[in-house]
């Protein structure tokens, strides 16, 4: 399984266009020695015919065409992007979908709250719906292994499964869309033919013992890696959310990813999601030091990896 | 006022992605003369400090990226994009406001219509009214002139008009939304300080006597340039709609744009939201060279007008 990481930052993307933070400042200068990036998405295939996307990002546009394999074969309408699977609601993972809606069959997969809150609640998204099978909704149960299918029936060879994550619904869902945890945000495995397991977790809001076991058995782990501290936003902004409330795990601290995560013998760790405030994003500094220290990687815009 | 063109494309882009028509392959080989287009996009300012969106495109993270008059100036949060003005509710032209949601404060311009058809049956909008005055929502009388402001309080010396156009409601629209013709697709005249008239017309259904005059009096109209024949869809897909019945006035032919719009003496008259499958982006075709003998210019990522 090939697996494209497209995309690496968290919502808005590296440098955000309303951010002078020191990381987005320095970056326009040219003086902070880290690279820009486009808002999470990673695409995977086994076959090089068929893609499929985690997530669908509001760059897709920009990452489609910066890689060659995602382009049109032939001449008349064609894409290689055959499905896509959405880990939750939220705009930075759900926006691209729009960007997909000239007259492409695509398979989606969710849970039934992301299709609800998507569909029910947003007329925009009938714009998949314009012609018969255009857009085929699957709505896997949480826990469930299903496979990967492109639109033209071709098996993918990959199994997928959801696992459900206590995050909360998207800050756009209307109050009555509200079923509670367990069905808003999910974590991702896939199983490649190989037998080795990808988990994607863009969003980690809390790490349960049955979530840690299933990153044990993991090839490749690719974690939330949006905050530094708890505390990032409300000190760079003056308000706003603590990361816990809003869904991701911290990388440092007491209780932070860096820690939780630190036994996990043989697999391979990449921090994914990265937002433009983390201070890890600039290769100089003693946090980039740190997560590499111990063990860790940092998703970039064109990474690929094998499983 | 200072004019600066982001995007020309029609929806999807230049090349788009998934499109093999001869134009987008020409260009993704490296074959075609013609440069990639993102999609429309227009800003203007009189004062360098507070610059206004005509439309909020998909591709607006990386048109913002790409100027460096629209990047934050010092530190912490801030943007000189002080507003937007909607001339119609297609994903097009309004996906872009969804990218200008990082807690900052907007007036945003649009007819009743398109408020509505955005605001009430799409709940993603609500993220853009997360803290009290983020988005200020103005929906000025179609005709009637009115000063576009920034939420500072800054004038910026540009008068805006828009005029209704017999175009329909968004593809997205529920049934129920449909208001009729005269309120969800507009001609935007804006007045400089200087008195100088400039016309956007992303969307040109049909060209009435009084549109005719209004862009007889303007200094540069920027004008529908989606596409070349009526016919330019069903030919190259095999199905879909003609130019005309999906609000688009062909460039060429009896009563398409380039005839009709022929006597406009003293006039700058500029093709935008051109569409991939458009024969006169390649500037050896035929086609490009007889729009250029007409006296038009074809808008470009980039280019730069004074009024």
């Amino acid at each position: 399984m090939r697996v494209k990481v497209l995309g690496s930052a968290a919502g808005g993307g590296f440098p955000q266009w309303n951010c002078g933070c020191s990381n987005c400042r320095r970056l326009r200068l040219g003086t902070l020695r880290a690279t820009p990036r486009s808002q999470a998405q990673v695409a995977v295939t086994c076959d090089d015919q068929h893609w499929f996307l985690l997530g669908a990002s509001p760059d897709l546009r920009y990452q489609i065409e910066g890689f060659q394999d995602l382009h049109p074969r032939g001449e008349g309408r064609h894409s290689p992007i055959a499905g896509v699977v959405l880990t939750g609601g939220d705009m930075d993972h759900t926006l691209g979908l729009l960007l997909l809606r000239e007259w492409h069959r695509l398979h989606v997969y969710s849970t039934a709250t992301v299709q609800r809150v998507l569909l029910h609640t947003n007329t925009i998204f009938r714009l998949l719906e314009r012609m018969p099978d255009q857009l085929r909704w699957m709505t896997p149960l949480p826990g469930s292994p299903f496979e990967l299918t492109a639109p033209d029936g071709a098996a993918s060879g990959i199994t997928a499964r959801l696992l459900a994550l206590p995050g909360g619904m998207p800050a756009y869902a209307p109050p009555q869309a509200d079923n509670g945890p367990g069905d808003a945000v999910s974590a991702l495995i896939l199983t490649a033919p190989s037998g080795k397991r990808l988990a994607y977790l863009p969003g980690l809001p809390d790490l349960s013992p049955a979530l840690l076991a299933e990153l044990q058995g993991c090839h490749t782990i690719l974690v939330d890696g949006t905050f530094w501290s708890d505390d990032e936003l409300v000190r760079m902004e003056g308000f706003g959310k603590m990361a816990r409330d809003i869904g991701h795990l911290p990388v440092s601290g007491e209780g932070g990813s860096l820690s939780l995560l630190g036994n996990l013998p043989g697999v391979r760790r990449i921090y994914v999601h990265v937002n433009n405030t983390n201070p890890m994003l600039d290769e100089d500094s003693p946090e980039h030091a740190l997560i590499r220290e111990h063990g860790w990687e940092l998703a970039f815009d064109g990474m690929e990896l094998s499983l």
